[in-house]
């Protein structure tokens, strides 16, 4: 009996891991025909402040959420050895982090250019401080689980749950950034009315790929939980 | 051991849950000394309808959002026969869903008064979709664990991740449409100049503890999961 139900939580983990690259790159293809289609482009070293905000959003969604929530799952895509899922886990939060520092810098540099407030919005808010938090949860999960060799097996189980929770919670904050964010560019856009009806439809189904990427990664997540208790 | 790792996280659990209130608490009254003394109170009947639209984020959060999050912990605060933590726990979702439809009747109300579109933003398709999914894993759950004499136990175990799972994907949606509700009313202030410093930070430490009280929720349950394996 409680083969049959292990087998079909793992069945489905699969199928939401599966779910979650599938929203993955839905999101990443909306955002770019966004940027690059309706938005002018991506590019850091432009003169033109749109261009030079545009890497924000990319680097956000596709350079930090995407490759966190990629990490998140490599115990389960990747097949090795646990050793080996343990280093892809942190190289690929490493990859997130990096391109979340060129992703922040972005709207730093457009602020300077548009001389506009920094840090003013919940966005941002919540933004830097899910940044600031998973930059710490790297270090402590590094220092816990790859560089610890005076720490006991025992006290790394005990760990554990609140490395993934706390990874999870990161996750949920970072989906939550990424909202406000689309939703404060959303209203911007809208209230200077040069945002149409097909840009508009475009903006939400691209939030909502991003929403369904994070609830599939962390539902696969969970479910993983569930077999390993 | 087993038991020393599971007393320690039923502390720490019930420790999360008292976290939960706090930062529930904690929102309701910043929600309520924003909607009272900057934005003009709460009142459906009224003519003004910055009023009409201001029962839309108290109904949201008080009635939904918050009672949702006291519903899911209703098995850790409640102490009684699992029975009875059952039925609170449905009746405490059913109180939440009941908020809910006022909640957003005052929004379409509101857009009525003032000639606006329904249905157009990121913020009202996560709301409306969470909400339906809400109403039907309600019936759903009702229909597995209250009404199901002829259900076998293996059968509504098996089921019982899979309602867990959705529920705290649930919450995560609703915090989310939250977030960016709060994104989209703040936007509309700034721009239209009528955002003082003060009110621009009431705002955004009410989404900050409205994001916290989902993830103290969230935590709480996830760790209380753990517990039970």
């Amino acid at each position: 009996m409680h083969t049959t139900i292990n087998y079909r939580y793992e069945r489905s983990a699969s199928r939401l891991t599966v779910g979650a690259h599938l929203f993955g790159i839905l999101g990443l293809v909306l955002l770019l025909v966004w940027l690059l289609h309706y938005r002018g482009g991506i590019d850091y070293d432009s003169d033109n402040s749109d261009r030079v905000f545009n890497v924000h959003p990319f680097l956000m969604f596709f350079g930090f959420i995407f490759f966190a929530g990629e990490a998140m799952m490599a115990y389960k895509t990747v097949m090795s050895r646990h050793k080996v899922q343990k280093y892809v886990h942190a190289l690929l939060h490493l990859v997130a982090l990096s391109s979340g520092i060129f992703g922040i810098c972005a709207t730093f540099r457009y602020h300077d250019m548009r001389d506009i407030d920094h840090m003013y919005s919940l966005h941002s808010w919540i933004g830097l401080t899910t940044f600031i938090l998973y930059g710490l949860q790297w270090l402590f999960g590094a220092a816990t689980f790859l560089f610890s060799r005076g720490m006991s097996e025992s006290s790394r189980l005990r760990i554990v749950p609140w490395h993934m929770s706390m990874g999870r919670a990161l996750l949920y904050l970072s989906i939550c950034a990424a909202l406000t964010g689309l939703m404060e560019k959303f209203t911007f856009l809208r209230i200077s009315n040069v945002l149409g009806r097909r840009e508009s439809h475009l903006i939400n189904f691209t939030g909502l790929a991003i929403l369904l990427f994070g609830i599939f990664v962390d539902l696969s997540v969970a479910l993983a939980r569930y077999i390993m208790c």
